[in-house]
């Protein structure tokens, strides 16, 4: 397919979707007001664009955690691809390298990390992980990333319990078919179910610290006081997620939290960003705003359901053209030139008394053009 | 019936009742603005989790004027149950007392108190009180709940004369059908009405206290200047209501109010509030901005016309396991660990000049993970 | 007719009218957006009631220039009155005589002053005027006005030109019907038409003042700027106007603009409002911000259009019902209860960092009743 | 065609237009985000006029860069008139002289300026240029311009690439019908392409500059540093404009921007602005705010296509009378007369805690007209 827009990929995935499964990746927790609302933040806000800096040679690549990569999105973990199409992650991986895309590969994906891996030789790989409450098979687990060639582990912590998303509950959508499995969970011959582990704390991070030497990406900070003490514990990077709005709905918008994190965090390590994020256009403000990189979830699985790989390098394609095109547009050779003063909030007050002169206060003074 | 939100059970009461008994119990005043802000005030607001605390056991429990309940949210007093359900407000105690809720029985009951009583032997009550020019009758009905085992006095303040409901006025909807009555009101063999009384005053409230041990919460407190003076005269807790919005019109959504008087009343007595409560979400926002509990009021008359006992049950075992819910998604293991800080206005803003440097400020210094 | 609000008479005038007449009465300048946000803006405002005030005696009546009414609103001035009603301002003036309310007769009125006059003996009139540049003429006008007991003039100045109503144009209605006339302006044996006098200046206003001992209210005071003129020039009092959004459109809503206006008077003289008042509680809103009173245009013409007099009479008695009823509601025994600390706008921003302590923070000092 | 307002003249072109030229006029980049924000913003604005100023003689003309204007409203340079109308560019400077109004022609006219010029004796022309690297060809342009007569260069600077217009992609709109061309292209026998040259740079405008004694308007300026880099290398005025959201959609609406820009540019040089004017209240809301002039782009193309050169004088007329119209309400006899505060923001709050004392504060006060 020819799309113009991320929102062309996810009409066609509609059409081809079982609809409970495209409820399941489309829907979220309660009344899907952060769902609705990672969106909107991006449209309350306005890039200011710079001109006539000169800048012909563009530069949209990124290096993060060692993983060099063409544009600063990344593919956020999302599960289950098989739903959307037979080869799953495997064609989600292969259209992240023909992208040079990081691909960060589920915990609950339908392919185990070392098919993925296999399938896709050129990917940056990153890997998904809920703690599990039995460390030794949070081990295995580790160690198979590790052998996969992961280069990064993206720790979710915002899914002590699992979200209770309606449209599941309605579509009597609770299990995988049959013949799909959570294969990185399967462990000694059976597929262990997820654990959502309510007392995971700082501690067994830790914990996971010891356990490898891969660079830790804490996933779903929201508050800057938590963005603090991951800075204290030694995470390599922090990632601002509401779960794109399936765990907690009421969560802020991420890119209305960015600001705060950023702040916290001082450039002390990446923020990286996911939710809303459907134009290049967004992708510049959230790096305006202290992000290193974002990531896209629901996207992907559009394109994956659309068209499978081809449908996923295109929705990567598209995403690469549309932030060199805007960067062009902002007068930014490369996305360090983006500041935070090229991002305002839709419709903000600026007419503070005695800020602004009417051009008629210079009427009388000579040398200026002027009305007559 | 098996519900997912407390706005199925809307649905389904919608159903059953009676079009003009419907509208008497979700109409309001004047254009029902206020109504419609108590949900919609909610929804502006955001809540800001916290992770990695570790929170296993979780606690909803709270303790209230010496009542027990499982969680911090109340049945607030609303009148006609038997316009609901046959058993009225039987069926409603019996629910709270199963779900060990506290219940805000109405002077407007359509089942004595003490049958109300004796009908959930269990049930935690308090007793609503419009207080009557007769201060003997009031003094009457006064005994008559202490007697029931009645824990405290809601003395409703914002109804000096009754709101006009338009609703009401267009249904031809003004008295109770014949077999009905204001058991309450019951006194010396008839029923008398309740008496809206506009010279109700500070002092009265002193009569009252040296009337009974109870101890007496004011409901309908709006303006921090009288929160200020309801301290001054020792009330046990302050109920921030504008009587879900069938009083006076245009009144500020309950939870737009919540924080001034909180930041007034300074903890030295419990804050509650009632108004638009309608997710477990909600109540935990109204915690975090100083409620030590929070009133659901017509939710409990959808769940009582929607399946009875049953539905009122079903109401706050859904709320519970929201508020629980919620709280581990929170990162809380109790209802004390909320903070305000855990809760933004939506979309406010943040970008204030010069607060977030964009991650590329760094890009020279060593050490750090960069875009390349 | 037995309406239950303002807006039942909208209705009911709308399908009695010739629907050019509607559009004339209904319609506004520009793209109607100073129309809209009249009504819109009250909208935007809430209302903060204090409690227990034990006000039993309500008095809603004001003194104004003189003039004594039963209720702090007035009839504003308005055009052709008998386009609504085959009796025209007789049938207003009667029932603003029944009801004890001050009616501002229009200089564009379709009956002769001194027949309104004389059809309604108890009226309190006061009279509207345009000044004309013909100033002998204005002068004759004065005296009529003055001869039929007028006790203020209202003299318009927001119309050194006509606006533009681009729902007449579209209607072709440009003019009176022949059988109608404004009368006021019969000038020895000719009506003479209205002049829009763009010259008009605070000189004039010295000369008119120099005309007549009648007190002179300035109408269309949009900037407090012109307050101040206003007051240096000796006005007698100043009415807020954005004459019914008819005249330039895109001027602020009246109840936006009151508080400067206000704030520059400082209660030197009376301030009066018009445009958007379609509640009682609008009455309220207005005079907590510090205006005297307020006038109704619209709403009187559909009272006039659904029923003649009655209708009128209807419109009247139904808002000092509303003034009444609200007045009561807040706790106010007056209008000089209400103060402006009694408004808030709606969802405005109350979350300072700090300023609410959550109740949890108490948990541990003795004898609070607290969260267990 | 008798247009009561701008938008009836879209109405009119909408039916004339083959569709996908409708849609190549009316687009934009992107969501068109920006498009509409452009006139959402000045619907976001409220105007305060003065009264009493006795302004009789109402002047509307302007002085820009030695060009004589009837009006502070410039026709904006747009491509392709004769997809529009046969006469094309022809038509609309024939409008433009007859109207007195100064017109930027595109460099992407379909019509030669040295031919528009001989159409339009009148007119008083300026010429806009996309620098191209070719810098001999862009020199050759420029004395085509200068011996045509036009007396100022405006220099388009926001499209160093070309912006995405969906539609146009959907349309498979990408050339001009073979019989037109851009005719002030044509170069050696040829028509060469517009190239958007993203090295183009502050160096070129230098070089610019030493070609040529035209003034040189800088058109595309949304950041205030931007506009204090213009001031440095000396243009002779500013055009706030984001293209009419055809470049980068995202753009703040340019009456947004244009308070920074004028308080940076801060009266040295003249400020224009463009986009989302569509009344005369708005071209007075950007003279208040700074704005010398402003230019109007799309509505040029509804008159031209509903009306041919008729239609451009309706709207350019139209214009001119709403202009005059609404400075007469305003009680501005100029357009210098507007100032900064006849300017306010739609819903801004006003109600600072002690700010507005209520009427009623001052009822003890003798010698006060009270509410009794």
């Amino acid at each position: 397919m020819n799309a113009r827009s991320l929102r062309e990929f996810e009409i066609a995935a509609r059409e081809r979707l079982d609809p409970a499964h495209y409820d399941y990746f489309a829907g979220g927790a309660g009344d899907e007001v952060t769902v609705g609302d990672n969106e909107a933040a991006f449209g309350r806000l306005r890039l200011v664009p710079r001109v006539l800096r000169g800048a012909a040679k563009l530069q949209t690549g990124v290096t993060l955690l060692g993983s060099r990569a063409a544009m600063p999105v990344l593919v956020a973990p999302t599960a289950f691809h098989r739903l959307a199409d037979p080869e799953g992650e495997r064609a989600t991986a292969r259209a992240a390298a023909a992208t040079e895309t990081i691909m960060i590969v589920s915990m609950a994906a339908t392919v185990a990390i070392e098919e993925v891996a296999a399938a896709a030789p050129g990917a940056e790989l990153w890997f998904q992980l809920y703690v599990q409450p039995d460390l030794a098979f949070t081990e295995r687990i580790v160690r198979r990333a590790e052998a996969a060639g992961c280069k990064a582990l993206v720790v979710t912590v915002d899914s002590p319990v699992l979200g209770v998303r309606e449209r599941d509950l309605r579509n009597g959508f609770h299990d995988l078919p049959a013949q799909l499995a959570c294969e990185n969970l399967r462990d000694g011959g059976r597929v262990r179910p997820i654990v959502m582990w309510p007392e995971l704390s700082w501690e067994h991070l830790g914990a996971l610290r010891r356990m490898t030497a891969l660079p830790i990406v804490l996933k779903g900070v929201t508050h800057p006081a938590d963005a603090r003490l991951a800075l204290d514990h030694g995470v390599a990077a922090i990632m601002v997620s509401n779960h794109g709005g399936r765990q907690l709905d009421g969560v802020p918008a991420t890119i209305d939290l960015l600001p705060d994190i950023a702040a916290e965090v001082g450039g002390a390590v990446p923020v990286l960003l996911d939710g809303g994020v459907r134009r290049g256009t967004d992708v510049l403000k959230a790096l305006a705003l202290g992000a290193a990189a974002v990531a896209v979830g629901r996207p992907v699985l559009w394109g994956l359901a659309a068209d499978g790989e081809r449908g996923v390098a295109g929705v990567l394609g598209l995403l690469r053209a549309e932030v060199e095109h805007a960067l062009a547009l902002c007068g930014c050779a490369c996305v360090q030139d983006l500041e935070p003063d090229m991002v305002r909030v839709y419709g903000d007050r600026r007419l503070e008394p005695g800020m602004v002169r009417a051009y008629g206060d210079r009427r009388h003074e000579p040398g200026v053009v002027r009305r007559s």
